[in-house]
């Protein structure tokens, strides 16, 4: 980017204290930022490192005292910089469109309109691919599989067969979409394979971070709802049926057949049993196992997992158990006393 | 497939109840059937989804009431349907046999009888694999790697030089076997690597996940037991040795030098300290924390984990322990009460 | 490997006791070795395996006594083992040089001297790679991303666009930089996605394990420190910093814009909150739940993490609760018995 600070003061309607001629090339914090950068003050607990930047010019509320850095004023300095960065910042890289001569294409795969099928990419036979959807190098799309429109798959990806997903889905690299549930029929000690024989279905809006791995049905569909957003290393197993706009967290596991409603919270490394249900709108905050079902809109915590205010005082008398237990030890020395002198008192009744 | 309920009843041995000439296209659960699908019914609890269920057809145990649903009536549901999906239901994708003209097959590489070697997969100087066995897409098998017979590794999956894989492995999506072991040897802070130049030997009839991460031992091997499970996204580190027939779900972490007897079963997210040995057929509870070695026969649970009745009168406790504090609190009021009484009672003793 | 003992000895500096002319063919642990193998004694706990073991020949640092075992008596014999081990033992496996005609290069690409492209390799427009650095199959660099000199990258690893790699970093398979990072604006429940155009940074000397992902900053950098060591199945979220010489074992987790100190140990699993702070020489124990920032040179254990000591008090006062409660029950009926006595007495007063 090459931009002045007044362009970008009439791009988010904002008032220039100080040189408007400054020249701005780049968008950074305050604290990582270079010379030629532009960044912002949001929250007034960052404002002390106004002094230090190496920034050029800040976005900020309203005129800040001294220094010599430009200032921008603007009404909402976060969502004007969001504004910034879309409009002069570096862009999502775009992979050149159009099929690459390397792409291995198999019997009776469709690709839709404007597509970007890049390098080393395998398309088993029958797959779809919808119109502009982007599929970065190494992606495998196994037999039947179909991705939507305005898909874009990263590199490394292993659509396995049959699964499908709908329109505007991410899916970042190293993520596994249809790999075998781990189902087995033990008998005398030995584990005997169950075939996975179902599908994935990841409906439209979806994203899915890197190496996040979310297993086929036995014979059903495991179902990601629409609008949901999964990070990174999160477990999915087989038969887990996710509500629409749900988040769910890095390093997350669901076990088998669970099944959350809409608009649930999974902080970062929860661990959700099999076969329960968590309901719309419930929270599990991070690190929490869950063993049974979560009723709608409550926030739970710990191992296992509790109601969050039941956890926290919990937690709260963990932390003073061991003064507890002191207290509990002069309590037992002052009831030994009490007893003797009491018994001394019995005795002594006339 | 498209087969009638009669032949389904002829294949299972089964009583039909309604109209046998019923098409039947498809296998699913209740909750997930469309018309042309059969379901079954083994577990009592899901009954009331029969009046509600899409599916054409069912599998019951006993004839159940009302509904025009055409029922099969056979002695297991549950193993019925199993037979049922085997014969008709989607059968496990297999690519089409052969090596690829685009698999790079580096010198001294020995292939078997009938493998498939897919598009873009590389098998490095001196690597090996047995009859039947299929490597998917983009698998790397590094210099000296030995696949055995009757294997099938899913595409993305990294084999590195000189780890070997038995009969009848099974590998998902985006796995490592070989990685080096997290070893460094630190001076002043420095961490030095210290090379990893051992090796991993996976076992016959091991099944490993998506997305798995398996080190090379240091200069040992880290060793995979006969019949051995893993699920997905665990991380097995350098000179682990499990058992035969263990069952190790997602997300487990192994540290180095671990030993796993036979039989043993670690729940999901479980943490396993390095050097410690988890005894035959014990069994660690998930998200377990375990920091010393487990006997024989044993279940553990909790962080540090402890017996499980241990862990779980703990647990209760724990619940218990805000009201405890109150009692605590109550108990210090009634002996500075009965002090003060005693005192005074003392006083008025004649 | 083929040597003599006398060979080994006079590499080492040791004495051997017993026939110097034995043939050794491989290394091993004592419980590992089979015939051929050289095995070494450290750790006096081993030496019991000393009568069992079926190596030829053992490094020792001192004699033992009795059995036909060759033993050379060296000063140190782990570190005369290491020393073995990388002058004889198995080297670390070299890609043979060159650019493979099957790497798909860019535009503007710039590749340095002596570098190995292998099959596959996908180098997109812009990316650079440094003299003698190793690129192995099926690894994704993205546009204008940059690998600096003697890097090895294993197969698998996607490296998106700008980011930049240091000299003599190591990525094993599977891992993913500069994945975007996990940020959305949720507006009546929807969840709007914000663009993630920010870069990873990876300085010199730092090793990356299998199947790790770093998220690129949302317009900074994401930044891992010179001398870092990172395990597998990694997260660490966007807008992270991490010092130099820090070590992350496996399956940890660490939340957004939180800032490592150098030095800073974290346990395998340990989960680490986002915006927060971990001093230098910080240690935070396996599964730790970290959710404030952590003083410099302090260890911290459990969940929310605290003061080690602090945990540990707790840990044994929870084990000691059930007792606790069972002694509180005890009291209370002592008192109440008690409380009747004097009663009692108080009535009998005169």
């Amino acid at each position: 980017m090459r931009v002045t600070v007044k362009q970008i003061a009439e791009l988010l309607g904002g008032q220039v204290i100080g040189d408007e001629t400054t020249a701005i090339t780049g968008v950074s914090s305050l604290t990582e930022a270079s010379p030629g950068d532009i960044s912002f003050l949001a929250n007034p607990k960052y404002a002390p490192y106004l002094a230090e930047t190496k920034a050029s010019a800040v976005l900020v509320a309203a005129a800040q005292p001294g220094g010599q850095l430009v200032q921008v004023v603007v009404a909402n300095p976060d969502q004007a910089f969001a504004r910034l960065v879309d409009t002069y910042g570096p862009q999502v890289a775009k992979m050149p469109p159009g099929v690459h001569p390397t792409a291995v294409i198999g019997e009776n795969v469709r690709l839709g309109r404007d597509v970007t099928i890049a390098p080393y990419v395998v398309l088993a036979d029958g797959a779809v691919v919808g119109d502009r959807s982007v599929i970065y190098p190494h992606v495998y799309l196994g037999a039947d599989s179909r991705v939507g429109n305005d898909c874009v798959i990263y590199p490394h990806v292993s659509i396995r067969e049959r699964c499908t997903l709908g329109d505007r889905v991410i899916i970042h690299s190293g993520t596994v979409i249809g790999s075998d549930g781990f189902g087995y029929a033990t008998v005398e000690g030995i584990h005997h394979k169950i075939q996975q024989v179902g599908q994935v279905v990841i409906e439209d809006d979806v994203e899915i971070g890197a190496c996040t791995t979310i297993d086929r049905a036995r014979f059903d569909k495991t179902r990601i709802g629409k609008g949901t957003k999964i990070d990174n290393l999160v477990q999915i197993a087989h038969n887990v049926q996710t509500g629409s706009h749900c988040l769910i967290v890095a390093q997350v596991g669901i076990a088998g057949s669970t099944k959350l409603g809409n608009h649930v919270t999974l902080g970062g490394q929860a661990a959700i049993n099999g076969h329960i249900v968590i309901g719309d709108q419930a929270i599990v905050t991070a690190m929490a196992g869950v063993s049974k079902s979560v009723p709608p809109k409550t926030v739970v915590r710990g191992y296992p997992a509790q109601e969050i205010k039941v956890a926290q005082a919990q937690e709260v008398a963990v932390r003073r158990l061991p003064k507890t237990q002191q207290t509990v030890r002069q309590l037992e020395a002052r009831i030994a006393d009490l007893e003797a002198r009491i018994t001394e008192l019995a005795k002594a009744k006339p």
